[in-house]
């Protein structure tokens, strides 16, 4: 069954290190897409203005997504322009034009509101429950927010929380969110609201997921080349949903295995600049990078003997 | 057979949000000989003041270190003092003074020049050397080193990566070292220059080894309470070396438990001020972590179909 996703559908312009693109395909629900229509179809809810190239998302309607939830209004579509300093982990915002997407009010079509897998990519918590409000009986709501809404939106954020089955952000937003440094503590903070997990992203330095009980980590995948790290952490949020909707389970073993595919789409996204690395890819590929990940964290248990000690 | 360490013998006084801890044991060699003394016996090479409290080190001769090769001059001993922000990922150094340290030449004692592993703590890069001239065959040099000699005394760090095994620095470190932000490139240049093995630590991110062809990731262990994060870096070095000199081996599966132990010691090794936490660790709560590491990075690869795309 598809996955229902909602979010921004943008134009980027990135600066890095290594090169330029100029209003290349950007936006949570683009990035988001290219990665779990990889492993599940994906309905799409978004709008853009009409200076959009839509027949660039082609490939992702090729493999099983629905864009008919894109909205086409006149005006500019959303538009964000970026500067990645030397090493990659931090950038300069040098524009953000919000066009039509200023006044997006998600409409999700009659075909849609059967979806059990959500997800939320970073808009208006307000907008994030208006979806929830037209969809039927969803299983597993995945959110993700930001500062800017932690900050300015925080009572319909934190009544949201209690919608939401896996809240998803970055370890900065989850320590503002829970006013707490401790991950671990933050994470409980969330999961006292609510969610019943919590997925903390962590850039190149990996994952954390915090289930009930337990937790599971799953590293960065060291790569020699990151070219653009713009849209890894929505390919990261596709790989994981994606592969959950695929095996339609929850189980520890799923949840293990949908973290580290987040972690596999991620470390691809990264490789080009906008989605192109993610247009064709090979599950082989994808396989085979999980394979890796599994030779660089696996590790033999044993038992020391008391002998020096 | 005995592991030498050479490094600091200091007393730190440290402020965190959670408390203040004044002239307590410190130093690198010092926390290095707290974690690899829970896995093999250590020889300790250091100097110090005549207000150093010897004694206090009694739990570490008690479990198989040798601290005949500790100097005691007259004079004040290498003091540090420093103040952690809130979050505990960074801190202020309020005062360094170096004392009898100043002078240190390091004089490895004639039962000491046939050690097998040996560390070299984070001192400068001539002594480093003075210390190999004086040994006679080592099998297993581990070094670490920091941007102050990296600037500094490049000449001679360079000359030294040749005679070192094993570089164990932080991400900063490599990355400065090399003059490469990308840390699987900074690695490599460091292998170009002597190192089999490089090990990057990145805090509470973790641990990287990189090996000839593969590579090895450790997280940091989630913790609802670090309390100090003062030496973890070298209780890392004491949980790695120790158990590379207990198994005696450079096997992978020996490199990668030798990793995850040194994260379980640098884990350990901030629950509390100083090395207090190290004083009295049995090994069946090293073991049980070790389990944990284990609990929370392990996942089942398994074969996706075709199926949907």
């Amino acid at each position: 069954m598809s996955i229902l996703c909602v979010g921004s559908v943008a134009l980027d312009s990135v600066e890095t290190p290594f090169g330029h693109a100029e209003r290349v395909l950007g936006g949570s629900a683009v990035f988001f897409t290219a990665a779990a229509t990889l492993f599940n179809p994906v309905e799409v809810v978004g709008v853009v203005g009409d200076d959009y190239p839509l027949d660039e998302l082609g490939f992702l309607s090729e493999r099983g997504a629905d864009l008919s939830g894109i909205e086409r209004r006149p005006g500019e579509s959303f538009f964000w322009a970026g500067r990645y300093h030397f090493d990659l982990n931090t950038r300069d915002t040098l524009e953000t034009r919000l066009g039509v997407f200023a006044d997006f009010q998600p409409k999700i079509p009659e075909g849609f509101r059967d979806a059990r897998h959500v997800f939320l990519g970073n808009i208006d918590p307000v907008l994030q429950h208006d979806v929830l409000d037209q969809v039927e009986s969803p299983e597993v709501v995945v959110c993700d927010t930001m500062n800017y809404w932690i900050e300015g939106s925080r009572g319909p954020l934190l009544e949201l929380l209690a919608r939401v089955r896996i809240l998803m952000v970055n370890d900065e937003e989850v320590r503002e969110l829970a006013g707490e440094p401790n991950l671990l503590k933050a994470a409980r903070w969330v999961q006292e609201r609510g969610p019943e997990m919590v997925v903390v992203k962590k850039g190149e330095h990996g994952a954390i997921l915090f289930a009930d009980d337990w937790l599971f980590f799953v590293p960065g995948f060291p790569l020699e080349n990151v070219f653009d790290p713009t849209g890894a952490g929505d390919a990261f949020a596709g790989g994981f949903v994606g592969y959950l909707a695929r095996s339609g389970s929850l189980d520890p073993q799923d949840l293990r295995r949908a973290m580290v595919y987040g972690s596999v789409l991620g470390s691809y996204a990264v490789e080009e600049f906008s989605v192109r690395r993610l247009m064709s890819l090979p599950l082989s590929d994808i396989q085979s990078r999980l394979v890796q990940f599994r030779e660089i964290t696996a590790f033999e248990t044993h038992l020391l003997q008391e002998e020096h000690v």
